[in-house]
């Protein structure tokens, strides 16, 4: 599917107005594009700087096919939309990133057969219906292993560790008895992760490798250059190229990868603009943001520049409290979300750290 | 005046809803800070990424009475909003920066009285009533010279060349026969810029020197290192701070200077973010539109890192027609005003041309 490029005052309608989509607000803003923004909450994050804001539920089909008459594309800010909600939208205006990239990336089960069938290295892994399964499925994955819930997990939510069969029951108990997988865990020297665009014509356009620190199963800081040769770096990108070509994909890409003795094990896709990409806001040109919306508006997709080095860190729940703190510090950008509750685990806000190129201590 | 810094959620007005508006309501964004924009027309540039925005012409003292009640600060984003609306705001909310800083702006007599009590050198000028003054004051100045309205100019408007005696006449005529200044043609060896910003607490913080080059009276390119020594751009930065300074100043300023053998004249004061100033969208930490929020918001002010070289180019009138095409030259940043109509003359929007520190062709 494409269309022709959409001209100034054009609008991009984004489902979900959390932090992604206000930051997408921002970026299309910069190409003289407007947004609307649909989301359940009264005054979501990306609302502040919205064009239009739909206040309305997931299974309101009516609010839905409203909101996808009103704008020129569809794109969504997360994983998670429910596939019945684009169901009333795409009779009206083109989704993207394509609907199967969704469809797989929801299903953490379907999501690693995809991988495997493109020949892409992944974790050990078998799919668990039952506590029963654990034991011989940890035969298989080697353990320590996690269980993961095939659906709705994200920041380590829906996760639990399983150290031997011994803990079959209390992990599934962990994760609401819901269809899983269970994955060995690897023993990997760091984690990359690659933010590619793919446009409407099929060019692509990555961003370089950056290198990634979780902790509890969240995202704490990324920063570029990662420490990966050059020859690691350039095949990360060209596995995240395989996949985008393979979904026919339109728009940004975030692939996590595992480095293990140079090898390249695939974590996870997300087809959407990633967290490990904040880095680019400050770093490189375009950045993710306006890679995505050019690349779902139909504007050209020029090699990403890199021009900075960055530390992205982000701000989790009372890390925000600080935020003036280090706005007093040079040479760091901030990026707060407009959350007017402060949660533990909640992502507030991030600040990239930047040194021009190749001064980064 | 100083207040407390403002929190997540409050809320900046912004008198004009231009391309500057535009690109502070991002800025603000980024600390968690809400945009309310005023503006007469229906659909300002900045209602695209504004909070609220409110219609309403500049001697409508209720809208203004409202607009202020509703803020919790209020900027301005052009030199010429009326000064009697101001009085209708100052009741319920600070406005920064300071009215002094706008009224001296605002007349080109007065600016200049002020730059050269403080002992900065200007091009000689002198004041003109009625075309019968411009023969002697050319005696003054030396010919050629040119003709400027005391207030109200912009973009080359409200000017008029004078190349000896016998053009006084038409030179009057064609400013509209008001009250002027004829100011003697200074023959530089290039224009350079300072942005600086000042906040609440009197500390400032400034932009190296910017490079300009204008052409009929409209800025067209701005580039960032200069091609001035480091002596130079360090006094051309002092001497902004001595304004800033002396007007107790609490935002950004634009200052723009002509070199000649070294020496500094100072050309203008824009109390305001300036158009030479977008290089550091992608060039520097923070960027301009970020320092004059943080400024006016009480927000720590660090020196401004520079990241990256850049190369500023306004798009004007129909430059803007190419915008796609420049959309796909690498390194290139596009900022787009999401103005409707193209007009001659008109800034549509400009672009940043950036190569990593040092390696600008």
């Amino acid at each position: 599917m494409s269309a022709a490029p959409l001209k100034e005052g054009a609008v991009i309608g984004i489902l979900g107005g959390g932090q992604m989509g206000r930051m997408l607000a921002v970026a299309a803003s910069r190409l003289g594009l407007r947004v609307h923004v649909y989301d359940p909450a009264a005054h979501p994050p990306a609302g502040d700087v919205a064009w239009k804001t739909t206040q309305g539920d997931w299974d309101d089909r009516g609010a839905l096919g409203a909101f996808a008459d009103a704008v020129d594309v569809v794109t969504y800010e997360f994983e998670n939309v429910p596939e019945p909600s684009l169901d009333a939208i795409e009779a009206a205006a083109p989704v993207f990133p394509p609907r199967r990239a969704l469809a797989i990336s929801q299903d953490r089960l379907t999501e690693k057969e995809f991988l495997t069938s493109l020949g892409l290295s992944i974790a050990p892994y078998k799919p668990v219906g039952a506590a029963g399964d654990i034991p011989s499925a940890l035969a298989a994955t080697g353990a320590p292993a996690i269980l993961k819930t095939r659906r709705l997990g994200y920041d380590g939510k829906g996760q639990a560790p399983v150290a031997g069969a011994e803990g079959a029951k209390v992990a599934w108990a962990a994760i609401g008895a819901q269809p899983a997988v269970l994955e060995g865990r690897i023993a990997f020297d760091c984690e990359i992760s690659v933010i590619a665009a793919r446009g409407q014509g099929g060019a692509t356009a990555a961003f370089e490798p950056g290198e990634n620190l979780h902790r509890e199963g969240i995202l704490r800081t990324t920063k570029v250059p990662a420490s990966v040769s050059a020859d690691t770096a350039a095949r990360a990108v060209q596995y995240a190229e395989r996949i985008l070509s393979a979904l026919d994909y339109v728009g940004v890409i975030g692939v996590e990868f595992f480095v293990q003795d140079g090898a390249l094990l695939v974590n996870e896709f997300a087809p959407r603009v990633h967290n490990s990409g904040h880095w680019t806001q400050n770093g490189a040109l375009p950045d993710q943001f306006e890679a995505h919306i050019r690349a779902i508006a139909g504007w050209p997709l020029p090699p990403p520049r890199r021009i900075a080095d960055v530390e992205m860190e982000n701000l989790i729940g009372e890390d925000v409290d600080r935020a003036a703190e280090h706005a007093a510090d040079p040479g760091t950008a901030l990026h707060l979300y407009g959350k007017a509750e402060t949660r533990p685990g909640r992502k507030m806000g991030h600040l990239n750290r930047v040194w021009p190129k190749g001064e980064a201590p």
